[in-house]
């Protein structure tokens, strides 16, 4: 199989179920996820073209169902096996619209969910692949690649009244200017981060404390705290932060869907004394009417949501129904690098800054590319843009992200950074790998 | 085990992957589906009473993907497993509140696709052996139980914007005034149905003509067909229904999703001479703001969606938008009866009536239920209200809907009519049921 192939085709899509025991420290823990095992719903895409390159892709979950998300990937199997690796890389946008547009399966979402994460899955898996055989981190592919061809990756149906294609062509065009200096720059000074790590819901305050002046340490100048569980301990955890770091830095607060509407207002407005930069995700990602309304009841506090929003039919209205001040997208959760084009493409044309979530197992590892790239390509700014950071499960990638004074350095390994160290696979494969085989013996020993 | 059981608990989940080769007849056609395979992810909750009751519940699907849904209601076994029987049907809520709560499935939705469709058949299926112990069809179980209780079916979270408890409990008080009557008038005249059966796209013309005529002297008053295909074979066909019908039969259009705003809005006008009743599924379902400029560009042709709305949160804000004017429930979309109680709630809240959709496989079972409640408990009327109806599959069932001068005629029989004939199972099981195993060894020997 290492003699160079002259038509490389997928021979493989190898699915595998990692879970982490996150759990057990309480990292992670928010006012509606008390208790996440981070796990990925794994994919790799193998070829004979004989030159080791694979695509690694995952769908990011908590834990239970991610068998279920397993489950997903492997159904789409029979739409990559046999395909030709070139043409693939030269148009992930012709496998989006095979699989999008598969009738049978679109009737489990159609475009959410778990079967849409799934497709996302494999397309994500596809850049990384095309990433990969370019030589190039997929920041830079994408970069680089013409404004006619992205906009051929982009899937416009339900979004052309809000962005056709020749919109899209007129910002990426526009975009270019001045992408050398800004390249340069970005590999010199990296890309502005938010750091999560001080705010989780499970912490004592003195942990709050410690972390929030580490984070100011280290450069950042945003932090985030959850909310949303106890309004009393949500004063005391504000101000307690607010001392920590001062008036300089600005402080998010995240209720992760806890509220109804009014709910959001009355909470948010309780907490505006400490001014919170923005909230995040105030009630359910299914709200546009409901996130207009909070918006305009807690201005000049942002709204920002978009790690659970299902698709670029729901980001278009929340941009239309002036719903949010900041735009949140999530690498693993709508249909891959295809459709977060269309949904960075839509922040541009309605002027909405993008700060990606990004957390959980290998987030912030894919979701700085496409930060990455819109910096250079189509925003041209990083002026009140961030990608969120957490110190958490980095070291299980073969290419972590890399910080440095609270910015993301721009990676420049080949590829999306998305593919997971051999080792840890083995270690944390549910439920047969190394740790959980010990871990459930250490339990049926104690019974 | 045929002992009684003094306090029984569920005793096992059974799951089902069941596919029907629908695609070889084109039956089900419509713009966006070219040929479905009409599918069942089946469940059956098994119980240790020692009285052969059993809970049945399905999602339907359209073939690829089943096993899919099947992975994912086997994800929601453990919520079940060791339940009391008693405590889960008489209050169907406190599982729906764990389901829906159950913070790690969460990440994959929420409450949208795959894991969701899960909740709801497994929530379904409670409820059909809730209304079996009851010894009640699932209509009269709702239609008599008190509003006080019906209330605490239902989540309020994300909706109490526009619905709250008190709310719901003032409708629901109201609506019963005149519930015997109404009672009595269902069991003789049963509820209006509609049909589906003429206008798939993959039918002739003469065929069209043929069953349309047939639909109107088996007394149903409306038809409604396939369009979004091609325009000018829309103008046709929709010429030679109406001529085949006459002017005194409503016949509505259902374009399966398969337009953007504007071009919704250009077929639609182009067909009004033909007098069009409603407008199906004109764009995504996503589309809360989409639905309602469509709405406003084809008035006076109704805009009616739902049978894809993935929970009652979209639900609210296509009423709060006045974005349509039919709401369209599908009992196994959503999170089950409790969800569908919440959405029935809404539509009366806001005064649009509730044409559910149905077909499918067992979609028509279903779904009579939650109308017929409906109509007796808190709409209190049938005007412009009709159950779709489509004439296939219902021989797999062992209690089918029965229609008598186009109306369903009201079950009698204890449960949810989601019980499916065992010889059914046993050939339609994919890949190892009878027929599929010989349809499989026909293919090999053909090759």
């Amino acid at each position: 199989m290492s003699a160079i192939h002259p038509a490389p085709r997928i021979t493989a899509v190898d699915t595998f179920d990692i879970r982490f025991p996150t759990s057990r420290e309480l990292d992670g823990s928010d006012a509606m996820n008390p208790d996440p095992d981070y796990s990925a719903a794994y994919v790799v895409l193998r070829t004979d073209a004989g030159d080791e390159l694979e695509g690694h892709g995952f769908t990011f979950t908590i834990g239970r169902g991610n068998d279920v998300q397993v489950a997903a990937i492997n159904a789409l199997r029979p739409h990559l096996l046999g395909r030709s690796v070139a043409e693939l890389c030269a148009d992930p946008g012709a496998l989006n619209r095979d699989l999008i547009g598969d009738s049978q399966l679109r009737w489990l979402g159609p475009e959410k969910g778990v079967m849409h994460m799934a497709i996302g899955t494999v397309l994500n898996a596809v850049w990384d692949l095309a990433a990969k055989r370019e030589g190039r981190p997929l920041w830079q592919l994408l970069a680089h690649a013409t404004p006619e061809w992205l906009v051929s990756q982009v899937d416009f149906r339900y979004i052309a009244d809000a962005l056709t294609p020749e919109d899209a062509l007129t910002l990426l065009r526009d975009g270019r200017t001045g992408l050398a200096d800004r390249e340069k720059d970005l590999l010199e000074h990296g890309y502005p981060g938010y750091t999560t790590s001080p705010g989780w819901l499970g912490y004592s305050d003195d942990k709050l404390i410690r972390l929030a002046k580490q984070a100011v340490a280290d450069g950042f100048t945003q932090i985030k705290l959850k909310v949303g569980a106890d309004l009393e301990d949500d004063i005391r955890r504000l101000r307690t932060a607010r001392a920590a770091v001062g008036d300089g830095i600005r402080i998010a607060i995240d209720a992760n869907q806890r509220w109804n509407i009014d709910e959001a207002v009355t909470w948010v407005n309780a907490l505006a004394e400490f001014d919170p930069h923005w909230i995040e995700e105030p009630t359910s990602p299914d709200e546009i009417l409901g996130h207009a309304a909070v918006r305009r009841g807690v201005a000049p506090v942002k709204v920002a949501t978009g790690e659970h929003v299902q698709n670029r039919i729901v980001f278009k209205q929340l941009l239309q129904a002036d719903a949010i001040d900041v735009l949140q997208i999530d690498a693993a959760r709508v249909g891959g690098v295809n459709e977060n084009l269309a949904i960075l493409l839509l922040a541009a044309r309605f002027g909405v800054p993008v700060c990606p979530h990004a957390g959980g197992v290998g987030l912030c590892e894919l979701v700085q590319h496409l930060s990455m790239f819109d910096y250079l390509a189509l925003s041209g700014t990083t002026e009140d843009r961030v990608i969120e950071y957490v110190d958490h499960l980095h070291e299980h990638f073969t290419s972590p992200v890399r910080m440095r004074g609270g910015h993301y350095v721009a990676p420049l390994d080949p590829g999306f950074s998305a593919t997971m160290v051999a080792q840890s696979i083995a270690d944390y494969r549910y439920p047969d790998g190394t740790f959980w085989a010990a871990d459930l013996a250490g339990q049926e020993e104690a019974a």
